[in-house]
């Protein structure tokens, strides 16, 4: 199937912000996601954006019913090691079910760690959730591997009152 | 203890570098940290600077045996989740040994979540080793939690050739 890959641009976010609504759904946490078309305009398109996107697309003769052409996405910001300096995180990674299978996810990885070693990034980190075996199934194909079973890393969170109380004096 | 948190400068990198050494050995990785007072300088110091840094410096009649007065430090950048917006990461948190259990770490890290909340972040994140059960404890005292263990969320990483193959369209 034809597809082409490119930068996201403000006008992506409306789609953006469905896809990121069905992840959640497909992670079955659809109630964790509170990030609105507006808070990604903002948060990624003004100056000094917190993250950059990619956006798959299809021709219109491959729209999905609802008259979709934009069918999956990636988010990713440049990080640090302070082992292995520059980094690039992706957060997402989503193809819409009907258009998986057909290399779509890897090309938007592929664009991802692209970006990474052009500005000069040594690593490619992202999570995955342990029971979504597929996914975790394509990372491992493509040579990545799992740090917390390797080396025992734990993802940790401050968040609410919490990270209020953090930041008291 | 008297002791002061402020934002690192690029004349702090040598200490950081140090300190980073002095974290990879207490780590147990101490081969893994390849990243030089140089790479700091350029990657934290520079325009679009790829992490900030905060240090805790002592007075002088503090200072250890070796001559030093910068005795911790904190590392981070600004991050996203897609589901809840604006995000900090705390790379790394670090206080010389016998400079600990004064609350220099936690005023580290205090320091960090101010940031994040003033930056309009509603997360701050890091990862932690199993392993680590002082340092485990000491966030979870915070009000952390560990997301690995609640949610199942794995670290994934791809760095070196599986990073270049990936890269290729």
């Amino acid at each position: 199937m034809d597809f082409s890959i490119r930068a996201a641009n403000v006008e992506d976010c409306k789609d953006i912000a469905r896809m990121i609504r069905e992840l959640a759904e497909y992670e079955k946490v659809a109630d964790h996601a509170r990030v609105t078309q507006r808070d990604l305009e903002q948060d990624g398109f003004s100056k000094n954006p917190f993250f950059h996107g990619i956006i798959a697309e299809v021709p219109e003769q491959h729209r999905t019913k609802e008259g979709h052409t934009k069918i999956g996405y990636a988010l990713y910001f440049y990080s640090y090691s302070s082992w292995m300096g520059r980094a690039i995180y992706m957060e997402d990674l989503y193809v819409m079910p009907e258009f998986r299978g057909k290399g779509i996810g890897k090309a938007l990885m592929s664009k991802v760690a692209q970006l990474g070693l052009a500005a000069g990034c040594h690593q490619l980190n992202f999570t995955v959730l342990d029971w979504n075996k597929s996914s975790l199934d394509f990372y491992l194909s493509q040579g990545c591997f799992d740090i917390t079973d390797k080396m025992g890393y734990h993802c940790m969170r401050c968040e609410g009152e919490a990270l209020e109380h953090l930041a008291q004096p």
